[in-house]
């Protein structure tokens, strides 16, 4: 069975040397002491690895089943469901008011990367009751708020989200499920959405849909869409559950992986739903979650290449197969453990330089988030609302293809199931698609993001780089080298590809969008170049310090330098195909193909 | 259910009109008039999309089961069986002394393409037994070649390969399996093989398995490894059938794909089994072999990536998602096609670019090992061994991505099972670990091959690009600049990277191995850039002799323009990271991990 260790030790490193949280005016931030974020890491690992980890496989072997309309999860996880709602994690950074600890986003996504990468199926649950109670926490009224929010942010009821249909996905002008106002103010849900994770299970005493429907004789499109409440038990005056509502699940999904989550077909015949938010102002409401559901999904994808990473470096480690070309490292044994062999190494750096980076992406990325709801930082608002389809985009795709190579490790006994680095692919591979496709990703991030109030976010983000550079150049001549100026050769292969938009994209849009997978790849580069410049700087400052761990930070800068010297120089290639412009990509009619 | 449409159109440009293969002076090529090939791929494609594409998806969900030690392949396998044997496909380029058609091992390729593409696990069956026929045909005795060979060359008896046990599958030297010899000049053959690919099954008569073990007594590690064959049923005198030989299967392993294959944990205890070849050279008898087998496990990297694209760009233009950023192409529809989105092109012209010049490269490496073999041309047989690395790992690493693409393009339906895509990945997977895992291939090329015969082989390579170049440069200044240019310089890249490894390598080996898997992708874009700049002429050539069918020329050429402008570019990067040498992929002691 793999294994899976927690990375307190790492995510404390970027908390409280990278990111120094204790120094910042956040509201809420002085009191996160390393002591106390600690504490909370390590109790949060205790259930990752003990709890949750364990049901990983079960999870993947069992699935969920259908039967006679009831939903059942595989076996534990209800217990570990249970488990999880009494030591209050699913409401670690909700509002106290309504029963929630009030921590910062950042110590939630901290947490929240564990429990992923211990079993992701199985923390979607709480996940998408999170997304839900934060819509309801954004848009619903006081009575709706009080009806709802205490139950969710304890799970005893859990949360949904109901937006794609058969016929539409991404574009959400074409949904079809209607909703009909009746004369008491609610209104009847009528139609099918697909791809519902969560969608119905037997853990939660109530389960609150939140649904996407278009109301009658409202605008055409998406302008005509609208969200609504839909609980599958309806909610007596006095808080207690009523009669079952009209919603069915027809089919859980038989999916590539995440098995462990009940991926449900809705069916709403005449549910009755209450509106949340403003009539036709349904998308709206969906967008002020979207940041934080699309850097929650970012998380996914470091998670599961965390998890699998471990895995390949105990195999790697353990197991014998050759003998390092340099002579014998293991002469009394019949052959030289697999880690001695270069290209394992190669692997190896690839996915430990690519994890440590993207934690301390996401964890840069989730301190913005608090930064602009405890401190309305309008600044840090824009930068972390042009940073989230790269987080989103960047860190699946990567992590994605790090499990790929986490796997190629164990050679064919990787591709056995037994081994569990299947899974990690299998379930790595949906945070690619769902939360808006990375291709989606990619068209927001240059055709939206990029120009965002007159383009002022990317140039502060091109300021910071610059001053980063500006600021400790100069000190260290090994430093200079090694970090400061990869990341000043990246930064400008990004400018010059912003340029070329700008440049290009007035004339034809699609000059711009045929590069933005590119785009959005450079950009994840030269972000984790910023963090492992910031990460490097914090481990060197460690050390001048005499820090009493000198192998942790030695080894922090040596990963650091491995990114530098291996994987920025991608940002070269992402800049030569997007100039090659629109004309190759574009050059076929569709009946070429 | 996915589509699958077999490339007889693309396989027939290929060889009349880039290799040209009738005006070759291997034996039997001038009898491949077009007429004839096309005639032959005709068929192979009918088989293909009738008989085994429908199977794909049943052998995928049904998978193959062992029950009281009998191992069923899944429902219509066996039919499906029996037509392809009574076609005479297994035996297409096996000598007609043994029943075959002694057709050139490029028809071989060209028709395994297909018949992988439409059903990988299913092809597997027949593919192994041309394997261990080619084995027995290389290094038995006349009598074994009787005994064995008829019945092998219909498929009446399979074949299995039988190298891997638990503790080993690289590192072959450490195999426990032993062979006692008896007084009649057999062995007994007693160890646990697993990982045996069509191991056991329903679907012939006899199953004879290859199988390496050691002598008790010879030489210690991979010299003292012999091979054996293995009958499942014993061969009496007369031919017959005789007495269960004691072999059995005690598992069949759960993978993540291949699924309708039947891989099996096969226990020999005490087996007869017969000396193949001479004692303690099993491994010399494998490595005959080796060179065609990874060229048909790159050619499977290329068949599921053939078939995901071609599923993937049939849903672009039907699946209606957004408008074109452009002006609506679908005025009168709800929505326009997917296809109109730049970024969905630029996946699908990775993928057309990709598969297009992938064919190319696989059937002109099939070319070489027709001349190697039919008129014994040293200089084809030392630059196909250089290049077999190349086309295993590249096809294989690359067609995986591909096939990742392709099922992007289908977002949330693309992780739904139902769709087929999550199968054409998960198949595609294992491709990139048998036969030599891709990091093994990228150290045959770098250890091995690159300095084969004095480097004699790769100094032929450059020759031949560059002479490709003079020949053909001056006569179209936008031939010269899109295809040429670029070829040129990414030929340069790889020159570099040789170069950087004689001067390092020496020194530290470290330095060529930590680039080696960069060079062999380097490599790989040289010779697709080599195949799409022949094939870029040959449709020029076409379209200045005033071809009918210009289209599909002028589609040839834009899809090459594609690869040049928008893949090519990825050579710089990999010499970067071969530049950047061995220092930060081993800075870490193992326990830095």
């Amino acid at each position: 069975m793999p294994i899976y260790t927690a990375p307190t030790k790492d995510a404390q490193f970027i908390l409280h040397e990278v990111l120094k949280i204790t120094e910042s005016s956040v509201p809420g931030y002085s009191d996160l002491e390393s002591d106390f974020t600690g504490a909370i890491l390590e109790e949060a690992g205790k259930i990752s690895t003990e709890v949750l980890h364990p049901l990983n496989m079960v999870g993947d072997t069992e699935g969920c089943t259908l039967e006679n309309g009831v939903v059942r999860t595989p076996k534990g996880f209800k217990a570990a469901f249970d488990q999880l709602r009494t030591g209050g994690w699913p409401g670690l950074d909700m509002p106290e008011q309504y029963g929630g600890q009030y921590m910062p986003y950042v110590i939630g996504t901290a947490v929240g990367e564990m429990f992923s990468a211990s079993n992701q199926a199985f923390t979607m649950y709480h996940g998408l009751t999170h997304g839900a109670a934060s819509a309801i926490l954004a848009h619903g009224t006081d009575a709706q708020k009080d009806t709802y929010l205490p139950k969710m942010i304890t799970c005893d009821w859990t949360g949904t989200m109901n937006l794609t249909e058969s016929h539409c996905g991404t574009d959400l002008g074409l949904m079809r499920t209607k909703a009909v106002p009746t004369d008491d103010g609610s209104y009847k849900i009528s139609g099918e959405k697909i791809f519902i994770s969560s969608g119905d299970h037997d853990m939660s005493d109530n389960i609150i849909h939140l649904v996407l429907a278009k109301i009658p004789g409202g605008p055409e499109g998406i302008r005509g869409v609208s969200l609504f409440i839909v609980p599958k038990f309806l909610i007596n005056e006095d808080g207690s559950l009523g009669a079952r509502n009209g919603v069915t699940c027809d089919n859980i999904e038989e999916k590539m992986g995440i098995h462990g989550n009940s991926t449900c077909v809705l069916n709403y015949e005449g549910s009755v739903g209450y509106l949340l938010g403003a009539e036709n102002k349904g998308m709206r409401a969906m967008f002020t979650m979207m940041n934080e559901a699309r850097i929650g999904v970012g998380m996914q994808g470091l998670s599961q290449a965390d998890a699998a990473y471990q895995n390949a470096v105990e195999y790697a480690k353990e197991r014998l197969q050759g003998r390092a070309v340099t002579g014998d490292e293991n002469p009394d044994g019949p052959a030289d453990p697999l880690i001695v062999h270069p290209d394992i190494r190669r692997s190896l750096m690839d996915q430990k330089s690519f994890t440590e980076g993207a934690r301390a992406f996401l964890l840069w990325g989730s301190s913005m988030i608090d930064a602009s709801h405890r401190a309305d930082d309008e600044d840090a608002e824009g930068l972390v609302s042009l940073l989230t389809p790269v987080i989103k985009g960047f860190l699946t795709d990567q992590g994605y293809d790090m499990t790929v190579q986490a796997q190629q490790v164990f050679g064919g006994h990787g591709y056995i199931e037994e081994s569990g680095m299947s899974q990690y692919t299998r379930d790595a591979r949906i945070a690619m698609i769902y939360e808006g496709a990375n291709g989606v990703q990619a068209l927001d991030l240059v055709g939206r993001k990029l120009g965002q109030d007159g383009g002022k976010h990317v140039m502060a983000f091109f300021a910071m780089v610059m001053e980063f550079g500006k600021t400790n150049k100069g000190k260290d001549e090994a430093f200079d080298r090694d970090f400061l100026e990869p990341l000043k050769a990246a930064s400008k292969d990004l400018q010059a590809a912003g340029m070329y938009f700008m440049q290009n994209g007035v004339k034809n849009p699609n000059h711009a969008l045929a590069g933005s997978s590119d785009f959005l790849h450079l950009f994840g580069h030269v972000c984790l170049g910023l963090m492992w410049a910031r990460m490097g700087l914090a481990a060197r400052e460690a050390l001048e310090g005499g820090a009493t761990d000198a192998a942790f930070y030695e080894t922090k800068l040596a990963t650091g330098r491995y990114y530098m010297a291996r994987r920025l120089p991608a940002t070269a290639m992402h800049l030569a195909r997007i100039e090659s412009g629109a004309d190759t990509v574009m050059a076929l009619d569709a009946d070429q193909f």
